[in-house]
């Protein structure tokens, strides 16, 4: 029996960040980048106005205030568009509009709200002084300037720092491609009303659904049946597309437990009994030239979705190059409102249902019961050691993904 | 001058939730449920072994124990996926496996760990009790009842439940398609080289990339010239495809901002100022005959950026009818270990940096400033009557989107 840690280690040792690609920065959303980037354009890429207003020589204006007002020609309008580079004479005014191109010689805008709006000649109530309302070319981003870092995550906010600096194509960590493999002759496809002995795959609807949660992109290959060649020629086929494997089933104790039995003969993948409930049996290994990485998850559907969030999803996240998280932390502490007990000597996984920071217990906690699991918000996490824990006393959350939409 | 909360008051007074749609169950993650739904059949739909093991009746192996061990003759495997029904006799037992159905007449499982593993004959050395690891029909849910309320959100747990008891399809608040418009004849696409008094219209990818993390489906029309005439039959013609419409730009006080000119005279468009800094001009109201509603936000990047975390998001969770989050908080407290400044009677989003639970300013905070908007991963918000936040003080901050990945 090994810790959930010494599992979970074994995985983050072995997985490589998948090789970087060259996207569109639209499609590169929540990926990471895979190389600093620099800024082909300044930006501002001209000197302009932050204001609907006035260009004006500042000195114009020094006297003005709202009992002596001073009073300029508008020579011309600058609309937002304008390309055509003006020059402002001394004494001189442009009515300007908020990001259109400063005219040369101005250095100061002057609100429209301090004027009386005029359009041949503006009265103006109140003084300027040299850059006021003007946002100088390259003050915020200075062309060949590096942008944003290597290992950047990318959101709206860098996505569009990216698109205003020129880059429209850039090299990413791609969203991994998960296959998600559920084995067993009882397994009938959703949809479909199973028969005495059968159920219904659902563990492969709800590991693609963790799959897409967790950002990456499920591929279903559902109900292989619990025959060794079968498996292992889906398993083969499957590779090439593949950047991880997830399996469920066929890896307890059984006499009939195919991916265990296929899967102990091949690459460096390991059957391990790990200190945890539900999910204790546990495979974990890379396939093929690619060394794609291989979780066989246990086969009922909590002890499946646990042993996702435990191990799957965090070597996710570093097949996409993404840090850990420091914030906001996978992590949260809750309150119990009952008692939660737990074996000795197991991390437990309790799936409990949170109320602001108070979590109760969500129902049956057997590994078969799905009802408990979908009224859950998050899996409350029982040390090995402990084997109860009071009302009132503190316990680590770790949410369940797709629990809350963003 | 109106208020943050007045503004966000109107619009989510005046938002309704999309009509529901028929969807395939893995389709529907991340939707809400629109109805009620009840299991079709039982979970467990048979009585089955929660161990790989023997099944026995109870009574037969009452006395077993390390130092006196039960001998039984073993009759028959039973695999998971088998669907023949089979009767167990007294003082006989069959191997069974995880999930496979118990044979009648068996009322408990001996778990492989407590025999020596027998394939003819096995020996027991643990007593068992009645049900013992056995998980009885429907013990979970029971056909007929209903297993999720309206109003929930679909996740993997639920994903699962959903397809475990049969429910293949099922009546869903469809994702947001939300129409992203930018208007400006300052604007050239994205990956184009702007000219001198042009820039790349980032606003366009900075929303659908904004719109994407917040769980609905963007369509773009970028560069939309400032011409009412086209503004006008581009809106009309996206309308019949859109839940939601977000312009930017052409909102403030200039003589060409035609979003506003020509938004003022159609449906229920109101354009006001709203007391905050980014984001002062802001617009709202429904067009067309199915009430669309329209966000016009102005055109400054992070004037827009925040506009939709202020506004816009919390419109989308309501057309896609969620409930606002209970857990986990929109908001975030942190401490704040510089000075933040702000103008008295406006609420203030400051681009700040997180760092566990403390936060400082991302670095310029100008509207049109996109360096320190793509470093910030929070948007600090001070209240109106606040002008000032030492170091040490608390801070409430809103989370950017898609800052950080799940």
């Amino acid at each position: 029996m090994i810790s959930v840690e010494q599992h979970l280690d074994r995985i983050l040792s072995t997985v490589k960040v998948i090789r970087p690609f060259e996207q569109g920065v639209l499609d590169a959303q929540g990926c990471v980048l895979a190389e600093d980037v620099t800024a082909r354009g300044s930006l501002p890429g001209f000197t302009n106005s932050a204001m609907d207003g006035y260009a004006v020589h500042a000195a114009d204006v020094a006297s003005a205030a709202p009992d002596s007002p001073v009073v300029l020609p508008v020579v011309t309008d600058i609309a937002a568009g304008n390309t055509r580079p003006l020059s402002l004479a001394p004494g001189q005014t442009m009515r300007i509009m908020t990001g259109a191109p400063m005219p040369r010689g101005a250095d100061a805008v002057v609100p429209v709200e301090a004027t009386d709006g005029g359009i041949a000649r503006v009265s103006i109530t109140a003084r300027s002084v040299v850059g006021q309302h003007v946002r100088e070319e390259g003050e915020d981003v200075e062309a060949g300037r590096v942008v944003l870092r290597r290992g950047t995550l990318l959101g709206p906010g860098q996505i569009a720092l990216l698109a205003a600096a020129g880059v429209a194509r850039l090299r990413v960590v791609p969203r991994p491609r998960v296959v998600v493999l559920s084995t067993g002759d009882e397994l009938v496809e959703v949809g479909r009303t199973p028969g005495f002995g059968q159920i219904v795959d659902s563990n492969s609807v709800m590991l693609s659904a963790a799959v897409t949660a967790v950002g990456a992109t499920p591929y279903v290959v559902g109900g292989v049946p619990d025959d060794a060649r079968v498996l292992m020629d889906t398993l083969e086929g499957q590779l090439v597309r593949a950047d991880a494997v997830i399996t469920t089933g066929g890896v307890s104790m059984g006499a009939f437990d195919t991916v265990k039995e296929v899967l102990s003969r091949v690459g460096t993948m390991q059957f391990d009994k790990v200190a945890m409930r539900p999910g204790m049996p546990q495979g974990f290994g890379v396939l093929g030239d690619e060394a794609v990485p291989v979780f066989t998850l246990p086969g009922n559907p909590v002890s499946a979705l646990v042993s996702f969030h435990v191990f799957v999803a965090p070597a996710l996240r570093q097949l996409a190059g993404r840090p850990e998280p420091a914030w906001p932390p996978g992590y949260l502490t809750a309150v119990a409102t009952e008692t939660f007990r737990s074996v000795p000597g197991k991390m437990e996984f309790l799936r409990v249902i949170l109320d602001e920071d108070r979590a109760r217990l969500a129902g049956g906690q057997g590994s078969h019961m799905l009802a408990a699991l979908a009224a859950a918000d998050a899996l409350a996490v029982i040390p090995p050691e402990v084997t109860e824990v009071r009302p009132g006393e503190q316990v680590e959350c770790l949410p369940l993904l797709g629990r809350e939409a963003p």
